[in-house]
């Protein structure tokens, strides 16, 4: 059987999934295109069902997980990208369960809001084997497709939480990890001065206004990656790449 | 006078200037809101007129540009962002005479296809003070409003040139300029293991298929970023900025 209609109540609800508030109240979100569903599929994270378009052949693999099909025109309704590949799979949000003794390496993110930012920072954050990112309020849904896609599927891969950075922060100092924000203020170090390290939280801020003040004051340390002075800053996602690379040698 | 239609000839020229084929043959760029239009005036690129939308007041520092102004409707015509800010420059395409000798630090790019990488890619050229950055075949146009936005002003700052590759490498050997390609062959180095240098040429490549064959056969040497196991690879605007930062060391 094929869904034909774009007002069946579950094509509804899948594309309620397309907005934050509704991925947040049901704790599922849409993975779309081989890469990903693959990805999602090897991950830990469950999938619910999948969404095919119609006249498409999956790999047997896929055999054990619900299958709808679609029909073109549903497809197109759900789909988030210019030309779909034809397979949505309609993941859980995963629940991560950090254990403070194995997090080590803890990358903070307070307020990054381009999507394709945050999944660069992401899939740089697994490359450098970071244990958990924070993401402070105000940070961009982590769920949201383009994020997702900027990852290439690192998002399934390296652990996360959401939540609000002070508490996190405090939660790191009790158990000693050193926590350096990226920094302009007076006590800021070049990155080459700082030496290589083995337990470290990283602070990044927005990409207009940096880490705000309160979250810099939690900061045992800062520091700053050295630019030419007719510039006038990195991207952020270049920028956090760069200090992960620095603290993984 | 307020140019009201969008039939009107200046204004039919200037949407031309969309396409990458207009551009290449008028030679002429459009140039969008306050940021990037004030970067570009202050810059040693020229600016033949600005478009204005009616009602809007610019500072005086720029009363000597020919200014045009147009109806909200017509802006909208023209503008590429989705809330835009009224202002819009045509600005002529610069054109570098590379010096042999004073070129020092290149960055080579080989089939770089996202506007937004290629802009990254120009901001860290600028900010690990890259002499000439040389766009390979099959790059995107630098020219692309959203290279021009993703750059955040860098690229009217930091030379570069469109070309082919091999003819560049070429050139580059006569004035023993050392070669490095990221590339995971045989011979290929771990960055870290690399010691910072005063001259060199860096090619990074495609996102999907790397530096080709034929461009790696023409490094000298080759090295790589060292990333996890579980970890497919980094963005290339990431993996092309940490290896400008480390040999900028």
């Amino acid at each position: 059987m094929i869904i034909e209609s774009k007002q069946n109540e579950r094509v509804k609800q899948w594309k309620k999934l397309h907005k934050r508030k509704n991925r947040d109240a049901d704790g599922y979100l849409l993975v779309e295109g081989w890469h990903l569903v693959e990805e999602v599929f090897h991950s830990n994270w469950s999938i619910k069902e999948l969404i095919v378009k119609e006249a498409t052949t999956l790999p047997k693999e896929y055999d054990d997980i619900k299958q709808f099909y679609v029909t073109d025109a549903v497809f197109r309704e759900l789909s988030q990208t210019e030309t779909n590949q034809g397979i949505i799979a309609v993941a859980e949000k995963p629940n991560y369960q950090v254990d403070a003794q194995t997090t080590q390496k803890v990358l903070c993110l307070d307020g990054i809001q381009d999507p394709g930012n945050l999944g660069t920072i992401m899939r740089s954050a697994l490359a450098f084997q970071i244990d958990l990112i924070v993401l402070g309020t105000g940070t961009v849904d982590p769920f949201n497709d383009k994020v997702i896609r900027a990852t290439q599927g690192a998002i399934f891969q390296v652990p996360f939480v959401q939540g609000d950075l002070t508490d996190w922060l405090t939660e790191l100092k009790k158990n000693d990890i050193p926590i350096w924000a990226t920094a302009l203020d007076e006590r800021a170090q070049p990155l080459p001065h700082v030496s290589a390290r083995d337990q470290y939280a990283i602070i990044v801020g927005n990409e207009g206004s940096g880490v705000s003040k309160t979250v810099i004051d939690q900061a045992d340390e800062t520091l700053y990656i050295p630019i030419a002075e007719q510039s006038e800053s990195l991207n952020v996602g270049v920028a956090a790449s760069i200090v992960l690379y620095h603290f993984q040698q």
